[in-house]
């Protein structure tokens, strides 16, 4: 079988291999890989930046946003053949550390977790995989290949379980939601923003390609202008990782506004700041900036749901292109109107 | 009676007047003021840079952090004379916003509240005072004179159980703690870690005077080191309001770490910093700073029940001199080996 692979802390030593089949652990799935989805992440591990082969290998399969289809299921796993899965990303630590052990490996304490696609286990970018039942998701048939977008979309899932987990600390009765980035991460967070009733504004650098449409398309309102010029949001979810960004929106939330950092970027440079007077108006204001990282199971099915209920034209539109594995490496170059490109197995 | 006054905005125009007794409102409790604290916040009124006076009024009565003793109150009000009393500082705004409205002034949306002895309100520096039974809080008897501590421990009661809130997000069981700044509030803070059975270090400057002894007798580490030699908090509630702190404590904080700003100071020094690298490590470790100002009823009853668990001798430690009302201008005259000054009264 066919199945991408790299070798981690070399750069563009990507390439497409035949592996052998997959072993054969009967209480495992055996999946064929449907298609998976080019994210941020991918483009680090294949610049050699990132990513940890399995223990005592040199390569490693990459690919995390995946959608497979079972092709056979262990008795009483609630898969059977034919049904679309997509795997958890994060595995707990082998000796896990307390969040693990509560099933929140997003939350892990000691960094000791592996990530398939990412580190130190294979990923999903191949013909054929096995994955545990205990950390499939099923995935309804009616959602078919965007199921691909399930593994961003509980991104921001866990991202607004927690802003409203973090809100339950008082009174609070959010109106207006502010997203900076318009990438995929920023869009679903939007998304989820419309699903809530919320008025959702969406700021992003770019003023044309099919970002602002697809903005206006959820109801939102799109802004390209600096972020001073916006209403004070009570929830902001920034998705771009750049860390004047967080100032920014520090600047314009409102009293009791919540602040979630999803984005990474990489960034030597120092700005000048008045951590004093920032850390003044967070008191008076019971501001609250937090991170969020992964996701665990729960994350993936409210992530399902979600996408489940959405307009599915609009979640075409996420998907700005669909390349066939002979062609992987077209998905990895970024086009200007690209939000999601998508590798397609078979 | 006599009454502490100032002139907002003009500094050193403070003085000891003789005022008229109180309206007679038999709707609400007649108190005589027992004792005043001092705290940073009257500093700053009394230098002319904060505070305002009631409508249509020149001069304030100052004093927030209060302790009376009803001389009179109202059928059903559930006191009576002799019962210690301390009255709640900030007041919902007259068209409240939903916060308020909540009754969670403390998280005021539109800053339209107002504060007795701050902001637009009378305060309770003064020989009698009236106060509504609706923002009026037992004291113990056995809590005594110790009673004026209350509206410092308010501060801390709110922070920890914001702190405790937030930190219900997702499995989350925090060992340990830091307090940044030995003053009252660090001080009270550092109590009701230790109330939680928490391992908790305090940080400060000093080496001397009594705050060493202090964090020693309530069986927490004392640390006058840079912030990066201390082990890595799951907690920091930060007590200064000194801007690098705030990286400081973010840098050592433990994955999933929670830290509660409660300082406010001033200043105009900036500082060069990689945010999109503090962005970036909050995002990975799921970091949560959240600021914390003020308290609402709630929080007075939890404070009343923290001090009334409290060791008695060691929260005398904190009250480093009692001064005669005629001698109030030495209260606010700060000493190295201050703690919390107090203005007694009759």
């Amino acid at each position: 079988m066919r199945a991408i692979t790299t070798r981690p802390g070399v750069a563009d030593s990507a390439r497409l291999d035949e592996l052998p089949e997959p072993p054969d652990e009967p209480e495992t799935l055996l999946v064929d890989g449907v298609s998976i989805g080019v994210c941020g992440t991918d483009a680090e591990i294949l610049s050699g930046a990132y990513g940890k082969a399995p223990p005592g290998r040199e390569r490693l399969i990459i690919g995390h946003e995946n959608l497979g289809r079972v092709r056979s299921a262990p008795h009483g796993s609630h898969f059977a053949p034919g049904d679309l899965v997509v795997g958890v990303v994060r595995r707990p630590d082998p000796v896990p550390c307390a969040s693990c052990a509560a099933g929140e490996w997003d939350m892990c304490k000691n960094g000791l977790y592996t990530e398939r696609g990412i580190s130190g286990l294979d990923g999903y970018a191949a013909e054929r995989y096995r994955l545990e039942p205990a950390f499939a998701v099923a995935v309804p048939a009616a959602l078919g290949d965007l199921g691909v977008l399930v593994e961003p979309t509980t991104i921001v899932a866990k991202a607004w379980e927690q802003i409203e987990r973090i809100g339950a600390r008082a009174f609070w009765k959010p109106a207006r939601v502010l997203v900076t980035g318009a990438g995929p991460i920023g869009l679903l967070a939007a998304l989820l923003g419309r699903q809530r009733g919320l008025e959702v504004h969406v700021l992003d650098r770019v003023t044309d390609g099919p970002k602002p449409a697809l903005v206006a398309a959820l109801g939102a309102v799109y802004h390209s202008g600096p972020p001073r010029d916006l209403p004070a949001p009570d929830i902001v979810l920034e998705c771009t990782g750049v860390g004047e960004l967080v100032f920014d929106v520090l600047e314009i939330a409102a009293p009791d506004g919540i602040v979630c950092l999803t984005g990474v970027s990489s960034g030597t440079r120092e700005i000048p700041v008045n951590m004093t007077a920032l850390n003044k108006q967070m008191v008076l204001e019971n501001n609250v900036v937090f991170g969020a990282v992964n996701a665990n199971l729960r994350h993936y099915r409210t992530a399902v749901d979600a996408l489940a209920r959405a307009d599915r034209p609009w979640l075409e539109g996420l998907v700005s292109r669909r390349v066939p594995l002979a062609g992987w490496q077209q998905a990895l170059i970024r086009r200007p109107d690209d939000v999601k490109p998508v590798i397609v197995f078979g």
